[in-house]
């Protein structure tokens, strides 16, 4: 996919009213699955246990505003999904302007923003609008409108499961709750989708992947409720990708142990991209990371971002929007996650075949320069990687040893198979 | 014991005559009983074997002076027990000038101290005295009278055993041998029994604990040489206190590996209690370490202190008096070591019930402001706990990941204990 | 050997051809046979397979020299033999000056200087020059004579065998193929015969001691392919010597792990010499240790010099002569190996005697100056050596955490030996 689709699907997704449950997700989820037809719905009914949890009912708006009691919208769902609380219950009447004031949400520091609110387990209602809104409030009393529903229905999420030579997997888990936010969410899902496109595409892949678009939180924990044990077999590394679509620095939330092979890969990735990269621990967590790695789960997670959520001013406000996410920052994003996919399916460990350092003149590759007094000889990358294939330490390993990219040391190590002077590990 | 009673235990303790032997000692460790009557006393007879040593004489000292011819007593015994170095030889003569001052010690730089000086295994005597009681000497000869004993009695020691529910121990050491000097040493002793004192209160105790008053050196070596197997059985953790009276930074010796549960659990008590603190490696030991880390012993050693032995100037001087040490002081200090006890008491390692994060919703203790958009959540500790809660970390390894205090991670575990969200590894 | 003795042998090696084979290698082995009879030289036939490699033809040069059509000599073998690209092919004949300078090779930023060139393994022919005598050709044509010869020969090297009490190996290597060059080469040969005379004349060796005379590259891998197991199972340390003749800092390449006893030992006898020391990973590789540090080898091989190969202006150079390394520097360097070989055969584990401290006083041992307020003690390297010898710390681990020389702790070793207060731990 390259920037002009990844703009046209950001557009097409970006007015949906996404939750934890309901139709904005499913969607969402019908959209990306023109994009990649191999995603799968499965709706979870109301009321399903999972581990401590219960899955939530559906909620439903149909429509929700405050008018003046002469009939003038002042604020209205219909103009911006983020202007009602998210989840909130059913309400109408005529209220004082005070009691009002005690339902709306706004950002002081931030006049024009309208924040992102929710309420799921709370038996609650409210609007969330700028400061300059409130400002303009003169009237003694308002008519409110929250026309919700809360029925049994089900949350929906997606998956795609993309089948490789061996049963490991990778996995990428990303979420959609999030209604009109282009960066915390919607890069997420659509990064997602474009690198699943890419791998269905690829010629062969050595690992299987797997790609999760989970409602957050409760997706993630009924998710594992079901699956746990097959995910503790057979994952090899598992990436919670947000926050993709600024055009910032690289990011990562690193695993609790902070030494999963998720974290050197991810890690090295990202150093490996030359932009300014900043890592966070664990404890700086707040994505479904939580769940990944929480004590009995401890599966190998780490989470990429540009700007990490909950640090940019932009969060869970108004202005994620489209003017700060793009089509073209999601693209280098996605060169990106190709990237890990290409360290993840190219890490081997070789291992010399002769003793000693080979001889390369009689294979026509020692340097043709006889004037060697300073200068690197054409062979010492190939030397060099000779000097560390000792059977232990892998592609990844010798590019970090060697400072160069992972690119380099793969091409290297291509052109010693064919010359018979390293064999796989394995 | 609060200060007033610390302080009134130090005013009582001072004067006395302690050295390695002797009534000093024994006077030393029945005031002591009084305070905690679980002290037992044990005496060693002269002569007993200890390993490489041999219990020494008994010292006695009936009178100690020197006076000009004409009975001007111009040094004396009676009016500071740091007049005469310890452990002198039995003299009396009349001397010149000359001879008397090679048996003089003073501090030149500190003219107004009195050293402390001992020769315990050597045929010596000598005075201490301040460099301007030395300037004043103006006679041609002086008499001298050393009346002192050396007979086989026996040196004696103070024991306190506390019996807890489990027989591992955490055993405090400190030294009764030095006259008059606060800080080194009184500071030690008084804490011991005061800190025993609580511990005797305390409802339950986990572990056993121990307090031993030895003599330093010969009594650490004796008691070694009659307890290693056993101490080697049981000590979970061995304290040194020692120079605890002063007002400054906290500081502490490690052991020679420095990682024994004894090195952690002192280092994150004094890191915790705010105060400048200073760490210094095993090279730098000086006191009854030097037997509880010695090779062949290597028992779990650390060594707790405010100014370290050798680095204050009134070390080792008549200054080490009751102006540089008090009541207040070594309650501060007391609240330390009740904290270290209350450490070793709490770590426990516990281990999430529930798979994923629970539902705090359910349980009334989500956060209650919607607005979530930086600020930090009520639940952030609580959740940040349960991340690290994975059966391997400590409370003292939740505590420094999550960078509070110990105080904090006990409140939440036992919150989450009631909430049956932990429960204990074992 | 002193510095006269060094000199010497410096000053007669100096002008011979050596290259990888030929004349020139064997009157080096003659002459350095003459300070150490027990050297022993192999002849390896050309054409001998080892491992990926096939021993060459031997090169021998009858004359070689370029003069102008009136038989005046501009380039000389005889006046120098750098002037002449090692193992170049025969060659007659009378050429344009263009042609000529496409097989001059001469260094323009020193422009006073012959370049040291080889071509082994290429049909070529060639001159080395300084940038002036360049300049000055100015004939149209020149007469080019190379009389050389490549003929079914051999390979010479040479090695010395010290038996001791144990069949473990120290092995020193070092090469001799560069012909007119100081610090790289003769600096290494010259030290490693000296060394082993040294160590001829040592009363006892607790190891056996191995040294090896190769032409480098082809030589450590002829010798490696037959002597690979025996190697691998007797070779406790190996270290090859280089470019130890001038008088800068102190240098090493560690190991590929960085983690062998001999890198432990070179650096701790490095850092101990109180030079400025400098330390190169493996990725600086390029004398032996590419063939002994290879992964299918991986003997334990660290590289010791003075300033490293190819960081110094002289390096492959005419300027890396008799002005440049001397008797002096050589002596220098050798007490540094005399002192590596001594830390080897002295770094035993010691473990205490006695349980506790032993009592110092009645061995007489005990501090005279009773005023002990914050002076050192004499007896304290004493006491920390015995804090240390836990039957782990090896002599120079205790060396390193006391902060003191190795000469030092086995000083206090020898003491504690004779007081019976420590036992090897074999």
């Amino acid at each position: 996919m390259n920037s002009t689709a990844l703009q046209s699907l950001l557009e097409r997704l970006f007015p949906l009213n996404r939750s934890l449950t309901g139709d904005g997700n499913r969607e969402t989820l019908r959209i990306l699955q023109e994009a990649i037809p191999d995603l799968k719905v499965t709706e979870v009914p109301s009321g399903t246990p999972a581990f401590d949890w219960i899955v939530p009912k559906e909620w439903r708006v149909k429509c929700a505003y405050v008018e003046t009691l002469e009939g003038e919208r002042v604020i209205d769902f219909n103009s911006s999904n983020l202007h009602l609380v998210g989840y909130s219950k059913n309400f109408s009447g005529v209220i004082s302007k005070d009691e009002l004031l005690s339902h709306l949400h706004s950002i002081p520091e931030l006049p024009n923003c309208i924040p992102y609110v929710t309420s799921y387990y709370d038996d609650y209602w409210g609007f969330c609008v700028t400061q300059q809104e409130i400002a303009k409030l003169d009237e003694e009393f308002y008519r409110v409108v929250v026309d919700t529903d809360h029925f049994d229905g089900s949350l929906s999420y997606g998956e795609i499961y993309l089948e490789g030579e061996s049963t490991q997997e990778i996995v990428f888990s990303t979420y959609i709750c999030h209604p009109s936010m282009a960066n915390n969410e919607l890069s997420g899902p659509i990064l997602a989708a474009a690198l699943a496109k890419n791998l269905k595409e690829r010629h062969t892949r050595k690992f299987s992947y797997r790609f999760l678009f989970l409602p957050e939180t409760i997706g993630a924990i009924y998710y594992l409720s079901r699956n746990l044990n097959l995910m503790k077999e057979r994952t090899l590394a598992i990436y919670v990708l947000t926050c993709l679509g600024d055009n910032r620095s690289w990011s990562m939330i690193n695993s609790q142990s902070g030494q999963t092979i998720s974290d050197k890969l991810a890690e090295f990735a990202l150093r490996d991209s030359g932009k300014k990269f900043v890592q966070y621990p664990f404890t700086e967590r707040g994505s479904d990371e939580r769940q990944f790695g929480s004590p009995l789960v401890n599966l190998p997670v780490a989470t990429i971002m540009r700007s990490k959520f909950g640090t940019f001013p932009e969060y869970h406000t108004s202005m994620d929007n489209l003017d700060f996410v793009n089509g073209e920052n999601l693209a280098e994003s996605l060169t990106l996650l190709d990237y890990l996919v290409e360290i993840h399916e190219g890490n081997e460990v070789y291992v010399n075949v002769v003793s000693a350092e080979p001889w390369l003149a009689k294979r026509g590759l020692a340097r043709k320069n006889k004037e060697n007094r300073f200068q690197e000889s054409n062979e010492k990358l190939l030397m060099d990687f000779l000097a560390y294939a000792d059977g232990n330490n892998s592609l990844v390993d010798i590019a970090q040893i060697l400072k160069v990219s992972f690119r380099e040391v793969s091409t290297v190590a291509k052109q010693l198979l064919q010359l018979e002077l390293i064999k796989s590990k394995n």
